[in-house]
């Protein structure tokens, strides 16, 4: 009888945990069973990652006790969103290795944070200005123009926690809207296209990315992602080497997602970058049936020491979100020939929920 | 809030039941998933399908209270291997559906019942004789002649439970080796290749399969399979027809599939059945990467009445099991481009134990 440990931090057989339970946890944890590798998730409320899991904790993000029973089972953990709270990243790092890094995830939770590292690091952004009440707010506005956003700094998603602030309206009211919360006001950008980069760095600094997705959203939450993105070679090519970049300084182990913006068409094409998702990202689904290793399994491997997978593609991709009342449709696409359909397991589709996704590969 | 129930006997958000916790099932639980349908193991010995389960149940098959309790959590029942009692197959199908249903699995059970029923249908097998003592023993050998092989009628997988009698062997003395027990002997087959189609049935008549396998077996285990099968189309066409003749002819509701002899080579070329397993089957591996549908979903789509799906191949594929040390090479394997890894999570690489399948899409 032999067992299969090796000089990793993780092999298979061994449990890995991984903190909230919703689709992208789910794909994570079947990854991780694809390659032997169990998973114990963490979450306050039960979800689609909890019914694949081999063991499942419920409990508050702030419960130390839970926390630690959590870290005694597990080899490392990672998690599937960024808005783990700081306390319990940092309780687990001090006890067990924590993937993406605790420090990537303070960055991408902080907008001012994140959009000065990336500045920092030579990589445009939207120009920006920490608005901490009315008169920074007045001032911003001033200096920045209208249109232009004003965003929460911490907790943000799908459009939430952001307003415009357009001609005519009062810069007060807007910053009400939003809470008064520590924000950022940022300049308008009349971009082209959304694109995203979607790639791994192994402790050992390795790295690889997948082709650039074109994203499209529709009420901000992603509709559409084509893979390859419709830009230039030339830029393709700067958006994975900025991406590379931004992995390295932030001494990152898993899959990231960096939202880009590309402003003009054609030569005059350029990047900026909007945000960075320090976790497996909906406009890289496609990867399960489009690449030879899906983010979900490359995320498994980067952060477990194993050797990243190819990147390949096997053709023209497209993947569609099933956000709501769409996913009612599921038995014709189970119908459609070639179109590949994942369901996420959830019972009610309420307005706006990501209940799966379709991928279909267009071209050989 | 709108549900997903339709006019079908499972809708995704539902569980089903799964006999049997091996690697099959779990294949079967990760296929599930991917389908937003939920999946309860019943087996009595824990196993790599309870990693991925949504439920668990471990009790012995002939646990009544368990199985009742089991049958009022699930929407119907499957299994993933062919030695399901009947007893427990009986009691399951008085409370809801069981697919592959009872009949089906009765027959493949059975190896002269499977090779009685397969003739009936005009589907040729070895010529073979029922073994009840050791003077039918001697009948049957001066009439199939030597070499011919002894195989117990039930419970035979992997080669265990048959033996060759050659010139020279004492048919009694092979007879106990078997334990004596109710048997066949076939005649010999000098075959050139052994291939197997792999193939469903949904509740609705329709027909689905996968090109044909062709099998290499080391030590009476599955080591490669590659897909297409060098046979003429001709010959891979009756292969096909043969499947969706026995499949029809059983009222059968899943994937199943059927081993066969080709024996003769070219123009000759001829189909022998060997035997039929009433489950997804390791020959069938290869399509989790190299077909647009995996046998495991398949399958689920046929016992859940859910649309079938294509089952177009990607490219020329080649799948090799990993066998007991095998599996050592796993991080090697990991590291390979292209190379597609499934490890089953088992801890102990014991000798003749799967313990992972490895899957190369070889030409587009």
């Amino acid at each position: 009888m032999t067992r299969l440990h090796a000089q990793t931090p993780v092999a298979p057989g061994d449990t890995i945990g991984i903190l909230g339970s919703g689709q992208l946890g789910r794909m994570l944890a079947l990854a991780a069973a694809r390659l032997g590798v169990k998973v114990h998730v963490f979450c306050p409320e039960s979800g689609p990652a909890f019914d694949v899991a081999t063991t499942r904790t419920r409990a508050a993000y702030e419960d130390d006790a839970a926390l630690a029973k959590f870290a005694a089972s597990v080899k490392l953990v990672t998690y599937e969103f960024e808005n783990v709270p700081s306390h319990t990243a940092e309780f687990l790092a001090a006890r067990l290795p924590v993937h993406p890094n605790p420090g990537a995830l303070a960055t991408s939770q902080d907008r001012f944070v994140e959009k000065s590292f990336l500045n920092g690091l030579g990589v445009a952004t939207a120009p920006f200005e920490p608005i901490d009440n009315v008169a920074a707010l007045a001032r911003a506005v001033t200096k920045l123009g209208r249109p232009s956003i004003l965003k929460t700094r911490r907790f943000g998603y799908d459009g939430k926690g952001q307003a415009m602030i357009r001609r005519g309206d009062d810069p007060a009211a807007v910053y009400r809207l939003i809470g008064s919360a520590p924000a950022i006001l940022e300049g308008f950008v009349p971009f082209a296209k959304e694109v995203s980069v979607v790639a791994a760095r192994g402790a050992d600094g390795s790295f690889a990315a997948y082709d650039v997705n074109e994203n499209v959203h529709e009420n901000h939450i992603l509709s559409v992602t084509t893979a390859p993105a419709g830009i230039l070679p030339a830029t393709a090519a700067a958006a994975v080497e900025m991406t590379a970049k931004i992995l390295d300084a932030l001494d990152y182990v898993g899959v990231i997602a960096v939202e880009m913006f590309v402003v003009g068409r054609g030569v005059t094409e350029k990047l900026i970058v909007n945000e960075i998702a320090p976790r497996v990202h909906n406009s890289g689904h496609w990867t399960l049936d489009g690449s030879v290793t899906s983010q979900f399994e490359q995320h498994i491997r980067a952060i477990c020491g194993f050797p990243l997978g190819s990147t390949r593609r096997y053709g023209k991709v497209e993947m569609r979100n099933l956000i709501g009342d769409e996913v009612l449709a599921w038995r014709e696409l189970l119908r459609e020939p070639g179109a590949c359909v994942h369901l996420y397991g959830k019972h009610e589709a309420r307005p706006g929920r990501k209940m799966g996704h379709v991928t279909r590969i267009v071209e050989g």
